[in-house]
């Protein structure tokens, strides 16, 4: 009897890395105090109440039982619209948005949309996980374009322009970073949409964390704004982080037309549409929560500078960059593995990071923080963990 | 300029037909009564009050709110274990459990685990056409094993042993049918299982229509209490028809700990987890709504022997099969095609069905009735609406 096989580009896929690091916290034994959790994004604040109780409102309403359209319920294509067309100053109507469930399912849906196995994408390294993984599973081709520390991790120009071959169909960039913090400016974003367009390749952004920019009073960027973006830009959104609502699972994906007709197609085989009660409720909660949601840019921008302030006392580690959700910080240990430094930091000092191993080749000295997971207060008692792990080893 | 590129595999595919027939209502005059919609296999029965409350109560928790487990809320895999092991008197146990956002998506989840582009993977002629169209788009290749009337529409065990070469990864059944409504009998499926384990295929079966099966006394199968089916069974369900509630997006895959293990790491980057809060409220229901569920299992039943009672005096139109929630219905117009008869039946006689065509080639002379959609006074409409549409052909 022959062995039945599993898919190779899935079987050599690494087991997804937040479980395997969140495994490591049973062998703490709680002696530096409760566990700091920096891994998974996610507030540490609850959603709204308004927002529980509208989910509850529309979860349990039989109008929201039955299936409804692919692309996203009206109510909240119109809303997230006509957030967006206020946010960027940009021309974007209902139609330009694909719902999904989550900003992975963004990825891969708008990967899928515009490239198959044996086609080439290009990344950053670092770049997310997920997003390396979901091409390794699709037998999609990816290059990185370096970033580096002294360049606070935004990818240059030059390298991108670079790298731009003709056989590259889409670039795909996160900014604010995942896992670097790195925020990129409007302009270097303009200058690699130009480069993109002039080579007929796909820019897919990835904007799950700008609503915790530092300033919310400025556009991300233009490029909503400029001409021809339909053929150009996909843009991609996260309901998770801002709204605080990860389990209920929604994202959105912003495009032309042809975009969204060929999303479409992808999302009826890969589930049909997103849940449809959360959707009803967040189209509610998208106006009224602008101003909690601005409490916690806030609120976030606070702990960014508590962490600031902590690392200027922990000379031994260094902090490489931050941005509005993550840090990415230089471990003092020499020829020490980034997951054996973690592991370590997870099981003596009780402070859950991620390995930077774990987003790219030679990512090796670093640890990715999301500092944003934690209020200012707990991140002041990183400096005892941190220290006391850095000055015993 | 270039022109950006679409992923041909996706660009290729047609529309997704649901709403491609639902436009078709549009010019409906309502002469005849109110549209009758057998499209879409939605049960016309609201959600169980006490489904609805627990929908809103778990959906309402900031304790649903944050990232889960990627397999599925424990409290769900252990119910939906439970169930399982109880139907089939077999052993089957929570981490045999993997949940997915509906069984679209535990179809795509399950194949990616087992098949990549270059692969290939067997169906039926008639097959469900999101499986036809979920392999076309991640450049699986298929070939089909054809059903006829003659044979209600179970493949023969000799046509799939002739089929089942080398290098076939995987075979998709569909027991209860869609589109046909076929039961495959117990029998069958073990002699089907016996072939594809041995020839080291994967047996990939979906049981969305399960629950409506004429008689609930019986396991609908013994597969799952034979030595090794962890390396060869891949069993695949929806909450959706059984419980109504599509809109929440819930199914489930049932297999060895090495398909949840891999099936794990597609989901991971596909969705990260299904909602949480439906996945809290179902296994809630499982047991307490068995009764309700046992109900409409007898209410489509009545249904049924409607359609059958109405098919006998429409001697034009041949009842080719039925079951748990289908009809495969032979039209009567020679040399009409299956789009083109469907799209009459919509407009001028106001009952939306879906054409044949959708579900293989050599279907065009059928039509697909989700009669179970449908009450059994609305179904006696039908003699009216298919016979004046016959007699003014
Ligand atoms: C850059 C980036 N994209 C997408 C996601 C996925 O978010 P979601 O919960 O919307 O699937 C994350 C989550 O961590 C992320 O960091
Ligand atoms: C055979 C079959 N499998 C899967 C599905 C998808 O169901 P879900 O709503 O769980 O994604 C359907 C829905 O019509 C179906 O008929």
């Amino acid at each position: 009897m022959p062995a039945p096989l599993f898919n190779p580009l899935v079987a050599n896929l690494s087991a997804p890395p937040i479980p395997l690091v969140q495994a490591w916290t049973d062998a703490y034994s709680g002696a530096q105090g409760p566990l700091i959790d920096l891994s998974q994004a996610v507030p540490g604040y609850p959603p709204h109440r308004d927002m529980l109780k509208w989910l509850g409102e529309t979860a349990s309403s039989a109008a929201y039982a039955g299936y409804g359209p692919i692309e996203g319920e009206a109510v909240l294509r119109e809303a997230y619209a006509e957030h967006v067309a206020g946010l960027y100053g940009a021309p974007v109507a209902a139609d330009n948005v694909h719902i999904t469930a989550g900003c992975n399912q963004a990825f891969i849906a708008a990967i899928m949309a515009v490239a198959g196995a044996g086609d080439t994408v290009l990344m950053t390294n670092p770049f997310y996980f997920n997003h390396q993984s979901t091409l390794a599973m699709l037998g999609i081709k990816s290059r990185t374009v370096e970033c580096s520390a002294a360049k606070s991790f935004v990818p240059e120009v030059q390298a991108i322009a670079g790298a731009l071959t003709g056989d590259i169909r889409a670039l795909a960039l996160v900014t604010p970073n995942n896992p670097t913090g790195a925020i990129y400016p409007p302009q270097m974003l303009e200058a690699v949409y130009d480069l993109c367009r002039a080579n007929g390749t796909w820019l897919i952004l990835d904007e799950t964390y700008r609503d915790f920019l530092p300033s919310g009073s400025e556009a991300p960027h233009g490029l909503l704004r400029l001409p021809g973006w339909h053929d150009t830009l996909i843009q991609l959104y996260s309901f998770s982080k801002s709204f605080c609502i990860p389990g209920h699972r929604l994202g959105a994906i912003v495009g032309g037309p042809k975009v969204v007709e060929n999303v479409a197609k992808v999302m009826d085989n890969l589930q049909i549409c997103a849940p449809r009660a959360p959707q009803a409720a967040v189209a509610r909660a998208i106006a009224p929560l602008a101003s909690w949601r601005e409490a916690n840019r806030a609120e976030i921008a606070g702990r960014a500078n508590a962490l600031h302030d902590v690392m200027r006392r922990l000379p031994e580690w260094r902090l490489e960059a931050i941005g509005a959700y993550f840090a990415f910080i230089r471990h003092p240990f020499d020829g020490v593995s980034s997951v054996e430094v973690a592991e370590r930091l997870a099981k003596k000092a009780g402070v859950l990071a991620l390995p930077g191993a774990f987003f790219g080749e030679g990512q090796d000295r670093s640890l990715r923080f999301a500092f944003a997971n934690a209020d200012a207060a707990t991140i002041r008692l990183l400096e005892g963990r941190l220290g006391r792990l850095s000055s015993s080893a």
